[in-house]
């Protein structure tokens, strides 16, 4: 057993092989595995989470689908008596869309697909919202297991039970609130993933350093490097803590009620704006969230609601993880009446996620455009 | 104040003017106003289940323009604070789809409404069915308001929070259990639906005594003939006493998961083979109800389960509601596969929900294809 799995195991099962960090929603409660080229105990976590699994309809993104092919083998060689379907997906972000999503529910039922069958999600944000509300609505409602193939899909879509599809008009207004029963993570997959997607994921990770656990982000300091190496170990450390983070922001408001979820926003107000724009594709969404940060870190230093040390390390740990820390196109004119749009704003003045110190944000309210203007600037 | 209202009130609130049922669901609970010509009190009641209503989007059924009109008239009025957007439905059951969703969602947010705007659904149970998952997708799930038009919709599919589409492969295959915050019912607004269509919504109204209410149904056998009349005070009545019904059993199984609310479906497994089989459009849907009870109760008898009286005073009844209680057309070969393809259809036996006696039904497993066919000959 590795140093990971020694610190592991949220859920106090220490006899497990791998790292389980548990989600704690009550009824609702799930596991998070977290592997390395461990395919063959997929079918044993499956039946665990599912004891009277009988029929899976396994949906995947085409840029996975010798790994999803695999999955659907292992799963219907120890299980014979799991009938196992397998559905794909186009790759990118247009497949969140309606057409996708009926072709999905036409294709489970089709394949047979009843109350009892279990929709696996394989694939990277994309598809794990798109099948996770196909589950979701599905005879109101199966059950489903994420298997996320992209780091960002490992530390941050694949938990919390957010799921849904895009309008031409608006990203993400469709969908439900629906969790799996199982999220299982191997690290292995990654090895197809192209460098700037994983590099990506890692701005959600040190965010979590950020907005929840100091010391974490400390550690992210000293393993930066065997990190944007990709190190099993230390990459599955990186998962788990940030999977420890968001299952407690999730555990103290499931249905971003209360407004503790919105922590998990820091530095989105301004990545958002980024990303409307730079135009497509210009930025990859960590990329837009690591500017993001920086810029949120500025602003909260500017209202003195933090010492000026807590960017410089920022700073530093983004770019030990290869992330850009500068937008030098910002276009300010048109990045703030993008902000003034956001859901945080409330009778015309801007609210942020500001950190006071590392491992602890606020939502803070009132915030002057000059201000905002200026924390652009600071990172153009 | 009349004899109906006097006998109301499962919420103990005796000071208001009209009954009303409360549906009690924990945090989830929503009262069912019973009222006549009452426009006038709709804000109210909208303002006391939403204080915090700013924005409304009023769907509706295009047969019902006129009252969709004046309330979304008398909301304005009497709330300006309160923006209320009109989005029209094409009549039908075609309506249940993807295409009507995705044009409502894009509606939706081409007015404006976000996660604090309120869904009001003003139809049968297909504007009902429709519109309340549009709120249960909207933005991961908004709150709504039912205003049942049909009597169907009034009895049965206003109540309960069973929401969703068809697709083409399956009937309600797709939706959300998402409860509204009102039902808000005026018995006026029938004035303008066909005679079949109301007395194929007393079939249910039967069920609810055999299944639930052995009171109500006697009641029933006194008032038929009033009803059948629409006697405000009786149909008032006979519609509190159906949501009481429906209320306690969605009380009991509210996700459908302790299987307590397959009572509902009492007639139904033959209601839909004969629906099945008998060609679109020739049978309404509380016609095939009611022919389907009595092949049940005939079941019923044969197997032992339940006294012939029971057939004979229902008969009495549905003839007296005007509703077909034989189907000479039914052709046994074809509607026996389709119960095969039941839910409720298990390792290849047949399940029926029958009657013990009246107000209360069992499910009963085990049957024999023989004394189903012999049901159903029995009503030909
Ligand atoms: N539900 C939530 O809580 C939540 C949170 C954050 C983001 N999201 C959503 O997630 C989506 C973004 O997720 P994403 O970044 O994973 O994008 P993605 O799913 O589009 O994956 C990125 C690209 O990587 C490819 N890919 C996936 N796995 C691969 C692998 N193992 N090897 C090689 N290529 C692989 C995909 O085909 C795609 O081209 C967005 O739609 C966003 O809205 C959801
Ligand atoms: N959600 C549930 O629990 C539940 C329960 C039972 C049935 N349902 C669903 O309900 C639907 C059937 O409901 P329905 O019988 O109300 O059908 P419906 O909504 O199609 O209405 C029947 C017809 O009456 C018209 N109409 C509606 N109100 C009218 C009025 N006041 N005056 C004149 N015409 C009017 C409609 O335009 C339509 O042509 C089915 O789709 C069924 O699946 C749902
Ligand atoms: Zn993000
Ligand atoms: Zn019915």
């Amino acid at each position: 057993m590795d140093s990971t799995a020694s610190t592991s195991s949220q859920s106090g099962e220490i006899s497990d092989k791998h790292p389980t960090v548990t989600v704690d929603l009550g009824q609702r409660s799930y596991p998070i595995e977290i592997t390395t080229a461990a395919t063959e105990a997929f079918p044993a976590s499956v039946s665990k989470a599912l004891p009277d699994l009988t029929h899976a309809v396994l949906i995947h993104d085409e840029a996975v689908e010798s790994y999803a092919a695999e999955l659907q083998q292992k799963l219907s060689d120890i299980r014979p008596s799991v009938r196992v379907d397998r559905v794909d997906v186009p790759s990118g972000e247009p497949s969140k869309s309606f057409q996708q999503l009926q072709r999905l529910l036409d294709a489970m039922l089709a394949c047979g697909a009843d109350r009892r069958s279990v929709v696996i999600a394989v694939g990277g944000g994309v598809v794990g919202d798109l099948a996770g509300f196909a589950a979701a609505s599905f005879a109101r409602g199966i059950r489903f297991v994420q298997v996320p193939t992209t780091l960002l899909a490992m530390v941050d879509s694949s938990v919390g039970g957010k799921t849904g599809i895009n309008l031409a008009g608006g990203k993400n207004m469709v969908g439900a609130f629906w969790q799996p029963h199982l999220v299982w993570i191997d690290t292995q997959v990654m090895n197809t993933l192209p460098e700037r997607s994983f590099l990506s994921g890692l701005a959600e990770v040190v965010k979590y350093g950020v907005i929840d656990d100091a010391e974490f982000f400390c550690d992210l300091e000293r393993d930066a490097s065997a990190l944007v190496q990709r190190q099993d170990a230390v990459l599955r450390q990186a998962i788990e803590r940030s999977c420890q983070s968001k299952a407690r922001v999730v555990n103290e408001d499931e249905r971003e009620t209360s407004g503790r979820r919105a922590i998990l926003n820091y530095g989105h107000t301004f990545a958002h704006a980024i990303e409307a724009t730079a135009g497509y594709g210009t930025l990859l969404h960590g990329e837009a969230v690591s500017i993001g940060m920086q810029m949120a870190a500025s602003l909260a230093i500017d209202l003195g609601l933090c010492e000026a040390d807590l960017l410089t390390r920022q700073t530093k740990l983004l770019l030990d993880c290869g992330l850009p820390v500068r937008f030098p196109d910002a276009d300010v004119q048109a990045m703030l009446p993008v902000m003034m749009r956001d859901k945080k704003v409330e009778h015309g003045k801007l609210r942020f996620i500001l950190p006071r110190k590392l491992g602890q944000v606020d939502l803070v309210g009132d915030v002057d455009q000059a201000n905002v203007v200026k924390a652009i600037h600071a990172h153009r």
